[in-house]
């Protein structure tokens, strides 16, 4: 029996989620609900849903499993919000970028008989809305599984093997583990590309043939920085211990590289350069 | 008459100058020069050079223009060698990353009857060697010349015409102007990426499995901290002045951002990352 989908939040990441199942047959039925009908009929004339509701309490009456693909901020208010439709057995997950108070809020909204794993899709990209949905976006993607002293092991399995047939590849983590790293891997270098982005305004404000000469590595440096402020905004606080513990890393070994500069010291420079490549190397892609 | 090019430093940048030349027909002949016969005899046999030498002297001895392709700490100190070996009427040129203190440098080793032009192709990557040279390199690509109140307009004229037969777009800067904009497009990203790769480096000694949390946005903020530390260190420091004031401007905005997220103010986050999207779109690519 092919269960039926519903996904609270058809954008990027809830859309490209829709087209994938509906494509490689994984779900009875993919009900999309959001706020906004012509938004919902878009995502629907994409092949990203086979129908959709503006009515969250309807849209999830039926389902078996639950992806929430909305900012992190509003992801344990819906499911509050919803908790009272959702039918006995119901899976509900989620596709936020912050892991660990996300999951403590859906674990104590969860009504009997429900269950709660959270999810994190590591794809997906500075493009936001439905458009930018697709089918494959997850094919090779390391998804993460929270699993935590709540969460119930047959969920959990059942999940583990819909993402596999996603063809991404799950990972179980710990929430905090995993807040503590994307913190690293994700979080810190938004926020750098935000703060480049502005930082080379400042500049541009000044010198107005700045965008002739911004190549390759400030392209790459800032791309992200076009990503969605609402989804960030959130992120970021919901992860504010372990971004603010990586910022001060970071600025650490950028002190380290500034000041080897302003002494003009040339082996220490180099250095610090060799051993940022290194590391840079040992990371793949 | 088609020029006799010398190519000091067949690298990325050099290797892929010399198969454009060659491939376009823009060059009787292009005369490649290193310390290492190796590296060259790999250079003429990937068709970047004709023929090469290890005697500089030798090399640029029939040479209509030299391409100097070397790290920017030691341009001018090969120059001052190679200068008593230039014929008369010579163009000699750069393919360095910082402008300011190079051409001042060279403009003064520059012989009575040679012509030095500064010149900064903005193309290449994080990687080094002929081996990762190609002949499209420089294709649409923005080439930098300096002009300054000692450059011969003639010979900046005859320079801007073989960039553009490269397939590149010339456009002439001051040194100082070049130096002020490509320590926020260029050197800051690079000083970031580095400063960022470290400091995952010191999170993934903690958590081994960070690696498998490097997404997308990672990689791309991390990329060019592979590039060459030796280069690097010598960009960094002819451009200390203007790269440590982007850090500086930098800093400021991190702190504007960190602050946010401290204090849990939403909506100044908001304002701050939808300042910084505004400000990445405005910038093409």
């Amino acid at each position: 029996m092919l269960p039926h989908v519903a996904i609270i939040g058809v954008g990027l990441m809830g859309g490209s989620l829709g087209m994938a199942l509906r494509q490689r047959g994984l779900a009875s039925r993919v009900t999309g609900v959001g706020r906004r009908a012509e938004r919902l009929e878009t995502a629907r004339s994409l092949g990203a849903v086979d129908a959709w509701a503006l009515d969250p309490h309807e849209g999830v009456r039926e389902a078996d499993i639950v992806f929430i693909g909305v900012p992190v901020g509003q992801t344990a208010a819906i499911f509050r919000q919803v908790a009272p439709s959702l039918p006995g057995g119901c899976l509900v997950t989620d596709l936020g970028s912050a892991k660990a108070r996300l999951t403590t809020d859906c674990e104590a909204a969860c009504p009997e008989g429900v269950f709660f794993v959270g999810g994190h899709p590591m794809a997906g990209s500075e493009a936001t809305g439905v458009e930018a949905a697709r089918p494959d976006l997850y094919e090779g993607a390391v998804y993460i599984l929270t699993e935590t002293a709540r969460t119930d092991p047959g969920a959990l399995e059942r999940l583990e093997a819909l993402v596999r047939a996603l063809g991404a590849a799950p990972l179980r983590l710990a929430p905090e583990d995993h807040d503590r790293m994307v913190a690293f891997t994700s979080h810190l270098p938004h926020l750098l590309a935000w703060a480049l982005a502005r930082a080379a305004e400042d500049a541009r404000r000044i010198d107005p043939s700045l965008l002739s000469l911004a190549a390759g590595s400030f392209r790459d440096m800032t791309r992200i920085a076009a990503s969605s402020p609402e989804m960030w905004r959130d992120i970021f606080l919901h992860n504010r211990e372990n971004l603010l513990k990586a910022a001060l890393d970071f600025r650490l070994r950028l002190q380290a590289l500034e000041d080897a500069i302003t002494s003009g010291d040339e082996a220490g420079l180099e250095r610090l350069l060799a051993e940022g490549q290194t590391a840079r190397k040992a990371f793949r892609g």
